[in-house]
């Protein structure tokens, strides 16, 4: 097992990894920013370094700064977390070559994903169902439209090397599709130094059903269940749960068994999550991207499994074998969480930076967990994620997991900045998500424009 | 279902159950001395009710202002918790004459269970193995002289209607019997209204291993496995964990019987605990006495087994089944729960009560609960226990809840009074402890003393 370990990242989940280092009895450094030195992160690890200024591009994604800092420390590994460097192949690369073990899969094998048309084409070879689309890329307007029209409309336009919901847009009609590309492209080339773009039918109404998998340096592969991720706003999600009420057993099966084979395909080592669509009505469900990275939402599976993917992550890249097989693997209640972010939903979700005066967060009782980067007099900076803290609940079913939730939500206080967590306690509390019926559009189509409107 | 629950108790118990109802949609009501007005418990409840002043006997062990508030808040059920009146079988009554459901069992097999010597003839009609000791109470020195003189010493004098460690003595010879008699004898009169004791011979070296049970009113009965609390000072548990590392599966089995059997005897209804102390090399183990109400330590319980004690007690008192059966009850991992406690372990552990400066409880990540009625700014009054949270862990196995158990300590940071969580991190780096190798004397005898040099 490695003795120590750096953490390239900030907020929650620099924390998380910290804690499960920690337990493993792995000495801890921490990177941060000049905006960090505050941090819960920083405070909580055996050693901290400073990488830079409070600009992401200049600290959390400077990776020279951040191979400097492992190499000074003697850090025998480096868990990037998710966003950041996390599905940098570069970076994955440049770990390997000072033998510091990057802790996610091969640099290579994140190309091979991270890239969706190359991604789409091994998906295909492994008889994994993907969305209708474009073959390969499609770099101008015209090109688009050949395609669209072949597909039918609504379609997808998607930044080719994208992530985090830039470069996206919905197209309804022929008149929009140029430019929407156009916008789209720029987007994609600001944000990822490429506008390459992709096409995909829309699939709707959908549900974002993703499936999170382990795989091992021995090429052992399991899946851990999947999460019903479709209550997203602009893209991103708001609530996530496990397991997912639209599947049964025979579609879980298979779905996983897809997720497995997605994974083999491209033998595939440590965490990772396929993202799938699911035309509920059909059953019928479509490959969408493999993020190559622990996500925001993990610990839903890690209650409904009792697997701690963090350590599996740690344990796979010290070169152990994974602790589950997929007969071990049992399923037990629900689980929920809801993303606490200082954002004002009364004022366009607006990031609310700012210092917390007072502070409580929910704790005690069966099956809730907080997992946070947030303590009492701390003071959110404005450069970074405004998500501040995830709450997590497990209950027998999943009406107790939402009457958990809901006791959870009323206990936190957090006083001096704004937060959405009246936001999620109507989320909760709406029928709609109480019967479990929603899509991906629900939160965006039906459930924000009645809040809205309350709110007026 | 009952539509509104009183807990009648204070500090983290009171607010676990409160939260234990919120997640049935109980609506809850407090009671409260004017010392917690400000305390969590009054604040999280749905509706609060003074019940007098500070000192428990005028508010919390105040029948009658407990029961009144009950009354005009329309409280359709009472939870007593733990201490107080959990365990006033009067009370119970009381309770049950006025249609209100007393959450516990019976005041009849309360009684039964409460006199200790009662509880022992019981036990041995139910061929449930008892200490060898005294056949009824004593009341004079020279009676208890008699005994002591055919069970051989050490014995232990006890008050027959004790508990909480009052009216307890041991005794190692003849000279001492008689004055330790007269001042265990005169405690418990001035603690229980009563002076009566009982003899036991002193089994030494002995663990103290205890069975939860759960029963309902259906007449099924389960247990819930073991929990070691061999870590006791001054004969109050700092902490426990479960299994019990002194114990193989076919112990296990045993003592589970045993306990079920001890339950079956009094036809037992809701949740209670036996405890016995067992003698590890012989194996043999020995009735101590049963607890008939919730434990502080019920959490260890409920991380290995996943069941809800406290939602159990709540739902056996309104009359359904018990969720599990014994062949559904699977035991995983490793429980571990320190007490932490606002006393000065290095000024002979005298209580620290205060205000709360700066507070940090320890959160995410997989197997960690804090319980606890403490916030940030709270002043913790002089008047009641010293608990004030309870950290508990669930590892993979008994290391790994160590480790979970040190990082989770690590982060813990109560500013303004004094703690022992120095302490509970000493004790559980301690080499006998790390290696499960301790009995109910260690903490006294062995660890105290070296703690204490150590200190000077």
């Amino acid at each position: 097992m490695f003795k120590k370990l750096l953490i390239a990242n900030r907020g929650e989940i620099a924390v998380r990894i910290i804690r499960a280092a920690r337990e493993l009895g792995i000495s801890t450094v921490a990177v941060y920013s000049e905006a960090d030195k505050d941090a819960l992160h920083t405070n909580l690890a055996d050693e901290a370094v400073c990488i830079g200024p409070a600009r992401s591009t200049e600290s959390y994604l400077n990776m020279n700064a951040v191979l400097s800092a492992a190499i000074v420390t003697g850090a025998q590994a480096i868990h990037p977390g998710f966003g950041f460097l996390s599905e940098n192949s570069k970076f994955a690369t440049m770990c390997e070559e000072l033998n510091i073990k990057f802790i996610g899969p091969a640099g290579s094998v994140m190309d091979k994903m991270g890239d969706k048309i190359n991604a789409r084409a091994e998906m295909i070879k492994a008889k994994v169902p993907v969305i209708p689309g474009s073959d390969g890329e499609v770099y101008t307007a015209e090109e688009a439209l050949e395609v669209a029209e072949r597909l039918g409309y609504p379609v997808m336009l998607k930044a080719s090397a994208g992530g985090g919901g830039k470069g996206i847009r919905k197209v309804k009609s022929q008149e929009e599709l140029a430019p929407a590309f156009e916008s789209a492209s720029q987007e994609a080339l600001a944000a990822f130094g490429n506008g390459a773009m992709y096409i995909e039918k829309v699939i709707y109404p959908a549900r974002h059903i993703e499936v999170q998998i382990l795989g091992d340096s021995f090429g052992h592969i399991v899946h851990l269940g999947e999460r019903d991720c479709s209550l997203q706003r602009n893209n991103q999600k708001v609530l996530e749960e496990s397991p997912s009420i639209a599947i049964g057993s025979t579609l879980r099966q298979k779905m996983g068994d897809a997720a497995v084979r997605a994974a083999q395909a491209v033998s595939y080592e440590n965490a990772g999550t396929i993202e799938f669509l699911l035309d509920e009505e059909s059953g019928n469900f479509y490959f969408m991207e493999m993020n190559t990275r622990v996500q925001v939402e993990h610990p839903v599976t890690e209650f409904v499994t009792g697997v701690d993917i963090v350590r599996e992550q740690i344990r796979i890249a010290a070169g152990q074998e994974l602790s589950v097989s997929q007969e071990d693997i049992q399923f037990t209640g629900h689980a929920i969480e809801c993303r606490i972010n200082a954002e004002n939903p009364k004022f366009n979700f607006a990031p609310c930076p700012g210092k917390i005066t007072d502070l409580y967060l929910p704790s005690g009782g069966v099956g809730l967990r907080v997992d946070s980067a947030v303590y009492n007099g701390y003071t959110i900076p404005p450069y970074y994620d405004s998500m501040i803290a995830k709450v997590i609940v497990h209950g027998e079913n999943r009406f107790d997991a939402l009457m958990k939730m809901q006791r959870a939500l009323y206990e936190l206080e957090i006083e001096g900045v704004v937060t959405n967590t009246e936001f999620q306690l109507d989320l909760i509390s709406d029928k709609n998500v109480i019967a479990g019926d929603y899509d991906t559009s629900f939160l965006m189509e039906t459930f924000l424009p009645a809040y809205q409107k309350t709110e007026e």
